[in-house]
């Protein structure tokens, strides 16, 4: 089975390269780090990966977690892969010094989530929740409450979940129905259910800290009446150690076609009118805070979703290269020997595509990575640029990765052909893996919504003309060889704009029919924006050609260029259809009745 | 959960208004049938699809067979629906009257075939391969081979298999190792492996007929050499009966991760040297008559392809249409009510492309169905023309489906959103049983070279002609309403034409590079295949609102017409980019060279 999990000299490229993570060690916060520092802790990452990871990610989706209306059990190794990771300090390596953190750059950690995730998906998901809810804690919650959570969540003591959905109203949030009722002790008594809460219940740690979105009492309608609230499993004693039951039930665990191994759970919240809340912040601003986690929540599950689709790339390849099967067209005779089925053109066509998607998508992960580094830790115009993209381009970042990670992973099954479709075999796995990225975290659906009718209007359009620029700058100083691509991403850039004032001038007047093809734009921005990082990456490639290279790093570039350019022949065209789509205001969708289904 | 398997009206609209099936009753062999006699199989194969298949497609997904060394167990129910299906004399469906048949045109079994596989594809699957396999005896086999064995596959107390595939070779039946020698009394010694052999082992029948490719000593090399085995797991007695073991032996089960139901098998002929095979037809003439009922075989899993999505997208539909979640742009108040997931512009884009995929599927396979009825009982001309389109069509008919049914399943878990995911709901098991279609009866990348490198310049390239003639003939009796349509379906067939002589032009000299892009080409003429069925829906559709109908029939054809514009607009300018690289003899995926992935 392939070793490859994220190749390194692919995450080298990525970081260094594309991303020059190296300049961020000229900055304050990372002035103690190196290459070689973010290198060694990749080098512990990759460890982790592959000791603790890889060999019970079959495992723990042949034996999901059980509940026996008590307990829920799972396999002993997510425990030691949860403890190790914490214990190597990746729950805290964003954070500071002072909070016993490594002060690591997004990308830098970024790259440390995507060996872990490619490794094991599921299990990896405990340690990417109890980072995201501990975040949350450290920006929002009053000094005391942070006092007595955070410092546990750092160091895996306490792990967290992040509890919005409720049975009723799924991704629509106005209308959740979660109480809170304020005690007289300052916290309040929370009531309500919640579904599909991720890593809901186990054992893997003393308490689970569930951040919970709910409405106090007399909050107004909607969005604007929610709050944030901490309610944790076990209510701390005096010395800050979990000790009571709080009042919060596992109702069930859901039984998902893939991620089985992280919890899937209903929670009742108050069943007996004891479920004790902590507010975090203001009321009713809890989906402000809760958004303002977003951007790196769904880059992460972005990054996710490029790598389980690079693994099963990986995969695929290595099949392709010592599988005999067939022979070429131009030496058919029965008499010779199979050839490697990677000699086939319409292999080597599944092989490239799956290669463009994993790592245009690895690409911009790593871009909006750097992105939030710059918008957490630049300063200036740096700071408020990177804001202003990181802003635009989060729709894209969590739905174009979780898009093509999947086509990705159906491509490596068709690859292995019959065998491909056996559990004996990996890429399966990763297939029904990744097919939850296109959903959690917000549909994509939703997030076209998010995208065309809302972030593209944020700061008065200025995220558009500013994105518009780089990849202006880009085209400016792309070499001569790539002319063809440029000419295809300036029109379509051209008409991206032509789209967007069109749209931006009829969305007042009637907004239903502006907005009824969001996919389409969603579509046609985001692949624009591959293309955009394929052409970065040809770039860099066709410049480190002309230098004195070893044989493996021409090829390693030469593979750059020819998965750019199999983007923009097999994939950036297909966008015209979006285009038109969107320049006729088609109401194809819009205009379908109920009843005629 | 749904009711709806294949919905009844839209069988009746592909049957009797789509391909008039009524008018096959002119002919000899269906003299005796009606439209009356047809519903009533259709209303048969339905009731057993109710009663005997639904229940248990869950159940057998989620316990699956069994293999204990010694047996292979599974649920009870399989059993009972395989008998209820061949007692109501389906597996003799096709077959004649005076072998215990019904002589029904193809056409109209595969409405019945669609409405099992739509309830329960694995269970489908054991009487789908043994009427394949009877009908290969009864075409080629020996006058007493025949008696001895197709009455009792007619029956049900036989099954069959088609045993092909070995481990080592794949889909490169050149390169099979099987080996047959010749015994004193006539029948042969079998010895080899086959692999992915779906039913190969089961206790639902008294005998398993096994139908081998093998090649006997000191045939040629290559397909040239492969000849064709009956060899029973057991060898029957003087008086017919099944009696002694023959020395097959079950190596193991596949673990698929989806058709769950079937058992895929790994099998060794032969092991003690006596397995006891009987040729079938002349030898070195295996493939040939393997491919000769190959264009059936294909068909059933485009068909089968076409149920699974159909069923799907009406999963969801039900399932958009009773679940209130979020609220309209024009009404986002969220005092108001939310509204049934239906009415969101971006769900019913789901739902449309769904209805377009699996409905343009289901049209492209009773197509195929009629040509079926019409190469085996047309006469003259009509019988010459449907062998013509048939043979070239059969790619597409088995690729399209399978390509496009899964992307229909794919869309039917996005519109359930978390709940998809989950196993709790049908969808997810939709998906995975599709996943196997692209693969099984040969690859779509195999397809796709056998279009483009074989079946367009079969009979000096009349097929494509015939085609085009076919096309321009529904365009030109067209409604005015859709003349954008035809001009840009006349566009791509311009195009196709071009693209097609410049290929005729150069495969010859450069093979290689003619046949790289065969993906391209197969999907290029699928899709304008797929749009011509869908201008035929809408033409009819559209002639019949004319007339004096109810409103629920008027709603039926509405939506026929916005499915078809959804492929007009949405689909067919997809194919743009297939134009492009297949114009411009694009050799990207050719040249990409193995150590640059």
């Amino acid at each position: 089975m392939s070793d490859i999990l994220i190749a390194r000299r692919e995450l080298a490229f990525q970081l260094y390269e594309m991303q020059n993570v190296e300049s961020l060690c000229d900055r304050e916060r990372f002035a103690e780090h190196s290459r070689e520092t973010f290198d060694s802790v990749i080098d512990i990452a990759e460890q982790i990966a592959r000791d603790k990871l890889v060999e019970h990610n079959r495992l723990a989706d042949e034996q999901e977690p059980q509940f026996d209306g008590e307990r829920v059990s799972m396999r002993d190794e997510v425990k030691v892969a949860f403890d190790t990771i914490a214990e190597a300090g990746f729950l805290a390596g964003r954070d500071d010094y002072d909070d016993g953190g490594m002060q690591l750059p997004e990308t830098v950690m970024s790259a440390c989530m995507s060996l872990f995730t490619a490794a094991n998906p599921s299990t990896s998901g405990y340690p990417f929740l109890t980072m995201a809810a501990a975040r949350l804690i450290r920006n929002f919650a009053s000094e005391n409450l942070r006092q007595q959570f955070f410092p546990h969540m750092l160091t895996g003591r306490f792990t967290g979940t992040m509890a919005l959905t409720e049975p009723h109203a799924g991704s629509s949030l106005a209308d959740i129905r979660t109480k809170a009722v304020p005690a007289e002790d300052g916290s309040y008594r929370i009531k309500g259910n919640k579904v599909y809460i991720s890593a809901g219940d186990h054992e893997l740690s003393d308490n689970i800290v569930h951040l919970v979105l709910a409405k106090i009492e007399g909050a107004p309608a909607g969005v604007k009446g929610i709050s944030l609230f901490l309610v944790p499993k076990f209510l701390l004693d005096e010395n800050g150690n979990p000790a009571t039951r709080n009042d919060v039930a596992l109702a069930g665990l859901f039984h998902k076609l893939g991620y089985r191994g992280t919890t899937s759970t209903a929670l009742n919240f108050g069943e007996k009118g004891e479920c004790v809340g902590y507010l975090i912040g203001e009321p009713h601003y809890g989906l402000k805070y809760m958004f303002q986690m977003m951007n790196e929540a769904r880059l992460g599950v972005g990054m996710g979703a490029a790598a389980i689709g690079y693994r099963g790339y990986q995969h695929s390849l290595e099949y392709a290269r010592e599988r005999p099967q067939g022979r070429l067209v131009t030496n058919p005779s029965p008499e010779s020997e199979p050839v490697p089925i990677i000699e086939h053109a319409d292999v080597k066509r599944m092989l490239l595509a799956q290669k463009a998607y994993t790592e245009g998508a690895l690409a911009l992960c790593f871009y909006g990575a750097r992105l939030i580094d710059d918008s957490d830790t630049g300063e200036g115009k740096v700071k408020e640029e990177a804001h202003l993209l990181l802003d635009l381009l989060t729709p894209i970042l969590k739905a174009w990765p979780s898009e093509y990670g999947p086509k990705a992973n159906d491509l490596a099954i068709q690859v292995f052909g019959g065998a491909g479709y056996t559990r004996e075999y990996p890429v399966e796995q990763c297939w029904r893996d990744n097919r939850l990225n296109p959903i959690h975290e917000g549909t994509n659906g939703i997030q076209s919504l998010d995208l065309l009718g809302r972030k593209l209007w944020q700061h008065n359009g200025q995220g558009l003309q500013l994105l518009h620029k780089e990849i202006s700058s880009t085209m400016a100083g792309a070499h001569s060889d790539f002319a063809e691509w440029v000419k295809k991403l300036g029109d379509v850039m051209g008409s991206i704009v032509k789209v967007t004032m069109g749209i931006g001038g009829k969305i007042q007047k009637a907004p239903e029919q502006s907005l009824a093809n969001s996919h389409a734009y969603l579509n046609l921005l985001g692949h624009t924006v591959i293309a955009w990082q394929w052409l970065k990456q040809a770039n860099i490639a066709r410049a480190m050609m002309d230098g004195d290279i070893s044989e493996e790093e021409t090829a390693f570039y030469q593979g750059k260029i020819q998965a750019a350019q199999y983007f923009f022949v097999w994939e950036l065209p297909l966008v015209d259809r979006d285009i038109q789509v969107l320049m006729s205001f088609d109401q194809t969708c819009l205009d379908m009745e109920n009843s005629w289904f």
